[in-house]
């Protein structure tokens, strides 16, 4: 993580901030590899501090390098205060309201806190290598759960055994498994439930693992046994979306027009209304980050940065489909990190 | 949770407040039974209102009862405002400074959004009988924990089990599970790591189920293997200092006094300096939530709030002891949820 400090502080000038107070715990760990649970990053040309309380002395002496550790014993505002001069950014769309006022009043004269929240998302959009492991163990799981067969099963009972697979591969689900069949799937964000999934069902099977702190999210929906001709209809007009938006997907694309493309094609098939979601997100130590790939998004990728490709078509009280792929934005193109396949999956 | 709204709406004309706009999912969850990502509150004496995006608008009609659900579909924050008149109280301690100012930009004129925040916290303290199952959950984990053996596995292992138990009662983890034994019992929050547990050592193991929303937290430290002297002790003092607690825990004591009670016992046993954090802290929807139970804290109890009582003696290099039970705070006295032993347990 070492040029992550470099990064932030070069990227402090064109703010004319002196200072950035770094509080958000995922970007705290980003910046320094602390995994606990108080922190505060003060960064600057010549400033790397990292500071927590007595109760994490030890774990920031073991995971955190290239920063300065101070342990705060008292007032931990009054702490923070104590290192930050002149024009000082804070994240403003993390730090509350009252946070704020609070840290005002232990502020030095002369020591202005200036709104820069987004700051250091902005360096986490281009992802390491590092970053991008845990896609396989997520397709080696969907695999696993196929093998098993879901005719039959409960869709919680799947939704949950696969996360426990999950976790015995070593990682853990970036967020609840969503296992959603036949009318299900038509809500985008069903809670997997006590439904028995049933022979004829689509079957919307939407998950993430999270390794060394790194999310991936992917989406398939398989066929329980031979599908009725609708169905594959709205399928194949799914994949063609994603194959579509997969294929325009390349750094200085704007996210608005990536998504615009995927839209287009469900539209023509007459969908348009059904497809009630941007197309997609970056995802890295959190499941949704920047950038957001969606109607209204001003976001324009760049190379290095990892977002899903997900279109989809839900059919109230009849079916859904979704195909999430995660994929990594390069010059010229994208690199897919979910190796399974898109033709439909016909499964018992 | 029908009275909840009614209690909060109770609660604004002290404030001097028209409404009370809740953003914070927690609280919202709180007050309505609503489990999605996404909502806001608006409560007034004559208001009840539940807003989401389109997303949860099924889950709404399923989850939300004695409230409005409204969906928004294009412009949340316009949404929201739309709804507001008069005074309008807004979590300070919840919403960020950015989010504060943009909705400030939609509201009508002669809207005010006051500073209110902790006004569901306050409420959630009072806990129903339905909001104290999870701890029963957890007393059977540690049993089944201990009863398979600590020596010989490595913290880790330990931990991961008891997380899996807890899933397969059908319950979550609270919080990772804090297994530490030895040296690594001085680290009050030590991740569990490739230490192998042996005999002769004390270990601290830290854990709590959620079930239907709510958490427990409790903690026992268990001898593996006859301790040494200054082991047992130390083990000693801190559960004289922990029953002193639990016997002088009750309705109207204020929480700065109680964590008094326990520290004179760890103070007059030489250890003052080695019990380095709060006496306890509230439990429920949150794992931490309001009151502090702290040599700061200005909170006092009241019945029906359910707080850990946890004293521990931490010696670097050495050993750790914590004992931790939660209590639910009445009249005159407390209940204990935690119905485990207190006696150094020698375990294999």
């Amino acid at each position: 993580m070492k040029g992550r400090g470099d990064r932030l502080a070069a990227s402090l000038a064109e703010r004319e901030l002196d200072l950035m107070l770094v509080t958000e715990l995922v970007n705290i760990r980003y910046l320094t590899g602390f995994t606990g649970t108080n922190g505060a990053c003060i960064c600057g040309p010549d400033t790397r501090l990292f500071l927590t309380d007595f109760r994490y002395t030890e774990r920031a002496a073991a995971e955190v390098e290239g920063w300065e550790a101070i342990t705060v014993s008292d007032d931990w505002l009054g702490g923070i205060a104590a290192h930050l001069s002149g024009r000082v950014g804070f994240e403003d769309d993390h730090v509350s309201v009252r946070l704020l006022e609070r840290l005002r009043g232990k502020l030095a004269e002369g020591v202005e806190a200036v709104a820069a929240g987004g700051s250091v998302e902005k360096l986490r959009r281009v992802k390491d290598e590092a970053e991008l492991t845990a896609s396989e163990l997520a397709d080696e799981v969907w695999t696993w759960s196929v093998e098993r067969g879901l005719a039959g099963r409960p869709e919680r009972e799947v939704a949950r055994a696969a996360e426990a697979r999950i976790r015995e591969l070593g990682g853990d689900p970036s967020f609840p498994a969503i296992v959603a069949a036949g009318p299900n799937g038509a809500l985008p964000h069903a809670e997997p439930g006590g439904h028995t999934i049933g022979s004829g069902e689509l079957v919307v099977f939407d998950m993430g693992a999270k390794l060394d702190g790194y999310c991936s999210d992917g989406t398939r929906t398989f066929a329980v046994g031979e599908p009725g001709e609708h169905a594959r209809e709205v399928y194949e007009t799914v994949r063609a979306a994603q194959a579509a938006a997969l294929a325009a997907a390349a750094a200085g694309v704007g996210a608005e027009a990536l998504d615009a493309v995927a839209r287009e094609v469900i539209g023509a098939a007459g969908h348009g209304e059904r497809f009630g979601h941007g197309l997609g997100h970056g995802v890295g130590l959190e499941v949704h980050e920047a950038p957001r790939v969606s109607p209204r998004s001003e976001d324009v990728l760049s190379a290095g940065e990892v977002v899903t490709i997900e279109p989809g078509v839900y059919l109230p009280g009849e079916l859904g489909v979704r195909i999430e792929d995660l994929v990594v934005v390069a010059e010229g193109g994208c690199r897919n990190l979910s190796g399974l396949p898109k033709e439909l999956q016909v499964v018992a």
